[in-house]
C-alpha cells in the first residue's frame, strides 16, 4: 500500500494550524523524558524497575542511546517532499510504515488491558505487533482484539518441544504471520532491580496466560495448574527457556511451521551470516534494550556490518528508538524497519489503548516530518549518505 | 566604511576604567546563559517553549554548541592590534561588522514592540535585519522603522506565487536589499514544546500581519479576513509552505525580482555547490538553531565543506553563536559574516529595544576583545590557521 | 575443578522464578551504587574516607571506571551454554571462579570480624583470600578462620629485613600458598581525605596486629611494645615500606620462601616484562584502586600490554572491579583472574561475614549469566574478539 | 642546591604516621574544590567574579583542566625512589622545585597583606614569587618582606615607556632577578563576572600602588594624584597597555634593563621560536587561566609544540596547575618549571600568608610523592614516556 500524499505528518500541522492537534491527547506527554517520568508515577515499583531496569548497571541501555547521537542527519534542500512514501515490504507485507510494535512480556502488570490494547492500537495505527510468548493475554484473545491486523508471534523455545510446537500451531490458527524467535534470552539477566524487588514478573500480571491455556503444557504436569499451582510455576521455569539451542536447532523449528522465520537478538556480523547461511527469513539487531548483557556494544553499532553480512534477507532493527530521527538513522544505516520497545509500554501505562496510540501516532508524525525535513521523499532515499558519523560528546 | 580605532570594545573599557559602562544595562544580565534565565522569567510559557524550544529532544540544539567546543581558538603575541578593522564587504554593501540579526518570526509575542524594537536596534547599531515573513510587523513599518539601516526580507515561499510576488514587491519597495529564501521550513518541524502546548506562535503576536496587510493574500480569500478570519488563517496554514519547491524554481524568484537572492538553511556540501551553479548570490549554512531536523549534524560542521564548494559565493553563517569567540571561529572557517538568532530575542523579552541593543554592543565588544587578544587586527587575519580541531569533551 | 552445570547463576534464577532467592540477603543492595552508599552511612566518616577515597582528586579512580566503558561486548548467539566452565588455573591452584578477594588493610575499622569474616566468606564462596600485612587479625588467627580455604599472603617488605622474613615464615607455616608483593605503596600517597581527617588508618582498628605479634619486630624495640607504644608506632613507620627496593632485591625475596611470588601494581609493560625475566611467577596489573598516583592510566588500559609482555608468566587485573562484565572485559583482554577489592568490604561494612558473602554471591552470579548471556561457555572462550573498542562516552 | 632525601613528602608522612601533621593548618581545606568553595564563601562576590571568573563563557578555563585528564601517567615499579631530587635550574638560579608563584594583581581585594604574605610565604617555602606591576603593595614593600627570597616582576608596559623603564630601575634596585613581561593582556578581557559587577579590581585594593608611587608617573600628570585622583585613574587606564606593542620593540626592553627577559602568554609554536630567534631568556606558555581569550586551546595542549619551538630557551607552564600530578605532567611534556595562580589565591583568602604556606606545601609534597610513586627520582627523570593520551572524557 502506498503512502498518501496527506500523510499524519500534513494532517497534524494543519490541525496545529488550525483547529487544535485532531485525536491527540493533549493530557499526555509528547516528549519521551517526559512520558516516562509521567508513566514512572503510574505505575508500581516493581513494574517500573522492570520495564524500565536493564541488566546490571544500565551501561548498555544507555550506550544504545549515545550510539544514536553519534550519527548525524545532513539535510537536503529545494527537493520535492510534499508527498512521502514510508511503506516497505517485509515478509511479504506491505507496511505503511517501517515499525513494529516490539514484543514485550506481562503487559498486564502496567495495564489491566495489557496486549488487548496492544492489538487494538496496532489495529488501528496499521502498525503490526509482535506479542510476546509471556504475553498476559493469551495468542487467540489478542488476535481477535487485533482482526485484521498483521500480528507476529515471538516464540521462547523452551526445554519441552511438544509445548513449543503446541505455542507455534496455535500462532498460526490464530493468523500470525511471522515467528520471531528470541535467541538473547537463554537467561533471563542480572537485572538488578527486579532482584532487589525479588520481582519475577511472569509470576505477576497473568504472566502464564499462554501455559496456562496450552494442553500440552498441561499435558506435562502431573496435575492440572489449578490444583497445583506451584508445580505449574516450577515446571514452567525449568522448561522455559533452553541454553543448548544450537543453530542446528532451527531444522526443527522449520520443519514445525509454515511461517517465516525471524531471529531477533543477533549483534555480531558472523551470527548474521550464519542465519543467511541457514535460510532464516529475517533477523532483528538487538540488544533487548540493554536489558540482558550489561556492559554490551549498542545496538546501532551493530547494524551496519549486519547489513553487510546479511546478504538479501531483511534485517530490522531494535533497541533505543525513541523519536522520528532514529527510525532515520537505523533505516539510513541499513535497517528495513525498527521496532518500538519502552515508548508504547510508558503510553499504555498512561492511557491504556488510547495511550500507545498517542505515543505511535506521534512517533509516526515526527519520522515523517524529519524524513520529509531531510529533503528525502520517502524510506527507499534513506542511505548511509543521509549521515555522517560525529564521534564525540554533544 | 573602515574600523575605527577607538572600537566599541576599547571604548567600553576605557568605561569601565573610569566612569563605569557608558550606554550599558546593568540591570541586564551579560551572560548568554543568565539572559536566557532571566528572559524566562518574563516570557509566556508558550513563547518560552517557542523560542527556546528546538526539534525533537534537542539533540541538534546542543550539537551546535559541542561543535564551537571542539575548535579551539591558538591567540598570537606582539601584533599590532591596538586598530581592528571588522568590516566585511557583502552583496554590494560593506558591513561595519560581521553580524546580522537573524530573522526570528513573530516577535509580537516577546515584546509588543517586535520587530519595530529590531529594526531600531538594527539601525543604532549598524547591524542589519533580516526580517521574517511571519513577522508581528508589516514589511512597511517595520522599514520606516529601520530608516536608512541595512535590511533584508526573509522570504516564505509558499504554494501561491501571487502572494510570493507581491511580498517580494513591497519588500523592494520598502527598501530591504535583499532576499532570504529559507529552505529548511517546508513544514514546522516536531516541535514538543509547542505540541504539548497547542502552541501555534503565528497565531498569536500578530503573526500574520504581513498576510493580512497584502492585497494579493486578500484577494485570493472569499470574503476579507475581518469577516471570515478562520477562513483565512486555514488558506495561511494551506499556502504557507510549498513542500514541492525544488532547484528548477529559482529561475520564477529570480525573475520576479531586482535583489540578490541569498537560500539559508545549506547544511550539505552539495547543496552548496548546486546553489552557486544556480547563481544564488549567497547562501547561508544553518540548521535553523536546531528548531527543524532533531539528530542533524551541527550547523558548524557543515561549514567548511560548504565553503569550500561555494566557489566565490559569499558563505554566512547561522545557529549556535552566542559569544564573541563564535564569530572568530566561524570566520575564520570560511564564514563571511555571521547571523544572530535567539541572544538578541531574549534581549528584547527583557528590555524591547534596548535589550536587543545591550546584547548587540555586548556581542560586538567581546568579539572585538576576543579578535585583538586573538592577535589579530581584523577580519581579515581571520583563517583556519587560527584554530586548532581538539575532538574530545571539555 | 570442572564448573557444575547447574551454577549459581542458574540455581538462583531457579530461585527467583519459584521461591525467592535462597540464601540471598534481601535487605542489602544489589546495585554497587546503592551498596557503596548504604554502607558510608553505617561507616565512621574517617573510614569512609579511607576506603572510598583515592589519591588527590581521584582522577584514577575514575579512569578505572571510564576505561571498561570503551570497551564493549558482542554477544554471539545459538551456542550451548547450559554449562559454563568458570574455573582457572593459577600457580597450582584450580580455582573455581577467576576472582580474588584483593588485600585491603585494617578492615577491622570498618567491622570488628574485619579479615576473619572475610577468611570466612572465602572459604564459603571458593574464592581465595589475600590478607594483607597491615591487618586487623593476625595471620595466625585469619589463617584459622580460612581453614581448608585458599589464602595469599600479602607482604609490605619494610626496610627491616628481619621482619619480612619472619611475616613470610609465618605465613608459610599458616598455609599461605603465595606472596604478593605490593610495590606501588612505597609511600603512602597524597591521600586528601586521610590527611584532611589527619587519620593514619593503620593506628585504628588493630592494624598493627601482625606487627605487634611478630618477634622479629619486638625484638627491634628497646622495650616491649605494651611497655612503649609510641616508639613502637614510631619504628613501625620507619620501616613499614622501603622506597629504595629494586628489582635486584627479588633474589633475596626468591631465597628466603619457597612460595610463589606474585608482584602486584605493574602498569607499564616493560615491568612485565623485566618481571619475567626474573622469573616472578605471576603480576598483577593494578593502580590499587586509584589510591596511590592521582592522574594516573586506567588499570585496565595497561593490561593488553602487559599481557603481551609477560611470556606465559599469568596475569591478574585489578583495580576497577565492578560488575560480572568487568570481570569478562578483563579475561577477555588476557586477565587470568581478578581482584575484588571495596566492594566486598562494603558488604563487610553493612553485615559482616553475610554481606561479603552476598557480594561476591552476586558477583559470581552476574558473571556467570554474563558469560552464558554472551555466548560463551566459559572461561577458555573469552578472547579479545568478545569485545570491540568504542572510544567515546556512553 | 641538591633535594635532600628527607623531603617535605616523607617529612610529612611520619608526621601522619606518629604525631599529627606537623606545620599542617588542619583548619583549611586540603583538596582543591574544598579550597575553591571555602575561599568563595570569605571574599567579597566582585572578589569572586575576579579571582574565579574566565574570560566569556568560561570555555578556556575547563579546557585548560581538561587537557590535563587527557594525558596519564604510567607508573614504573621497583626503582629506587628513596631519594627525589626536584631542583631545577634557571636563569642562573637553582631553585628547589619546579615551581613558582604566577603573578596575580591586586591582591589587596582577598586579603589586607596582599602581595606582603606571598612575599614572606615565598621565601619560606623557598619557591619564588612573581610581582604583579598592579600589586596592591610596592615593588620596594614586597622586596623587603621576600628577603633573600628569589623574586621576579612581571611587567605591564603600557603606553608611556618612561614609566615602564622607572618600573624596571625600581625593580631591578630592588632586587627582583628577572623581567616577566606579559603578552595576552594588550586589553582586558571580556570578563562578564567584572562587567556584571561594574567591577574594575585595579580601583580596589591599592591597586595602582606602583603607580601612585611612581615617579615617572607622577610626573606624567598635570597634578599630584593626591590633588586629582580622577585624572591619575583615567591617565593610568590609557597607558596601562599599550597594543602596538611589538616583537620589534623588545630590543628597547633589552637595552633598558641588564635583567633576564620573560614572555609570558605564549601559546603558538611559532610565537616561541620567534622569542628564541629574538633572545628571550625565557617564556611561559600560558593563557592566563583562561581569562583573557574565551574558547582558546587548552594551555597544556600548546606546551609539546612549544617546547620543541623554543630550543635551548627554558619553558615554562601556566594555566591549570591544581595538584601534584599536573606538575609532573606538565614537567614530563617538556616544561622546566610551572607558575601557581588560583590555589595559593584562594590560600591566602583564607588565611593569609599561613594559607598560602599551606597550599604550597601540600602541593609540593603530593608532587614529591607523585614523583616518587610515578617511580621517578627527581625531575630529571620526566619526559614524554612517563604519559600516555588518552583523548576520552574520563
Amino acid at each position: 500500500m502506498s503512502q498518501q500524499p496527506d500523510s499524519i505528518g500534513v494532517r497534524r500541522q494543519i490541525g496545529i494550524y488550525t483547529e487544535g492537534m485532531r485525536g491527540s491527547r493533549p493530557e499526555l506527554p509528547v516528549a519521551f523524558e517526559d512520558l516516562e517520568a509521567r508513566a514512572h508515577t503510574v505505575m508500581k515499583p516493581e513494574a517500573v524497575g522492570y520495564v524500565y531496569g536493564s541488566a546490571g548497571g544500565g551501561s548498555t541501555a544507555l550506550a544504545n542511546r549515545a550510539a544514536f547521537e553519534q550519527w548525524r542527519i545532513v539535510p537536503r534542500v529545494l527537493r520535492d517532499v510534499s508527498q512521502r512514501d514510508l511503506h516497505v515490504d517485509l515478509l511479504g507485507h506491505t507496511l505503511d510504515y517501517p515499525l513494529l510494535l516490539a514484543p514485550v512480556g506481562v503487559l498486564g502488570i502496567v495495564h489491566p488491558d495489557g496486549e488487548i490494547a496492544v492489538a487494538r492500537a496496532s489495529l488501528a495505527a496499521g502498525v503490526p505487533m509482535i506479542l510476546s510468548t509471556v504475553s498476559s493475554h493469551t495468542i487467540e484473545d489478542v488476535a481477535a482484539a487485533n482482526g485484521d491486523g498483521t500480528r507476529w508471534f515471538q516464540l521462547y523455545w523452551g526445554r519441552n518441544r511438544d509445548i513449543a510446537a503446541s505455542m507455534i500451531r496455535r500462532a498460526e490458527n490464530a493468523g500470525y504471520s511471522a515467528l520471531v524467535v528470541t535467541l538473547d534470552t537463554k537467561f533471563i539477566a542480572w537485572r538488578e532491580h527486579d532482584i532487589q524487588n525479588a520481582y519475577l514478573p511472569f509470576l505477576h500480571g497473568d504472566g502464564l496466560a499462554n501455559f496456562l491455556s496450552d494442553p500440552a503444557f498441561r499435558a506435562a504436569l502431573p496435575k492440572p495448574p489449578e490444583e497445583d499451582p506451584l508445580t505449574a510455576i516450577r515446571y514452567f521455569a525449568s522448561i522455559f527457556t533452553d541454553p543448548s539451542l544450537m543453530w542446528s536447532d532451527l531444522a526443527w523449528l522449520r520443519s514445525n511451521t509454515r511461517l517465516p522465520i525471524v531471529l531477533k537478538g543477533i549483534q555480531h556480523a558472523d551470527d548474521a551470516r550464519i542465519a543467511f547461511d541457514h535460510g532464516v527469513n529475517a533477523i532483528i539487531v538487538s540488544n533487548h534494550g540493554g536489558r540482558q548483557v550489561d556492559g554490551a556494544v549498542a545496538s546501532l553499532d551493530c547494524l551496519e556490518a549486519a547489513v553487510a553480512a546479511a546478504g538479501d534477507m531483511p534485517v530490522l532493527f531494535d533497541s533505543g528508538i525513541r523519536r522520528g530521527n532514529d527510525i532515520l538513522k537505523a533505516l539510513a544505516l541499513g535497517a528495513r524497519a525498527v521496532l518500538l520497545g519502552r515508548p508504547y509500554v510508558y503510553g499504555l501505562a498512561l492511557a491504556g489503548e488510547a495511550g500507545i496510540t498517542h505515543v505511535v501516532q506521534n512517533l509516526l508524525a515526527d519520522f515523517d516530518l524529519t524524513v520529509a525535513l531531510s529533503g528525502m521523499s520517502g524510506v527507499a532515499d534513506l542511505n548511509p549518505d543521509c549521515l555522517v558519523y560525529t564521534p564525540r560528546e554533544n
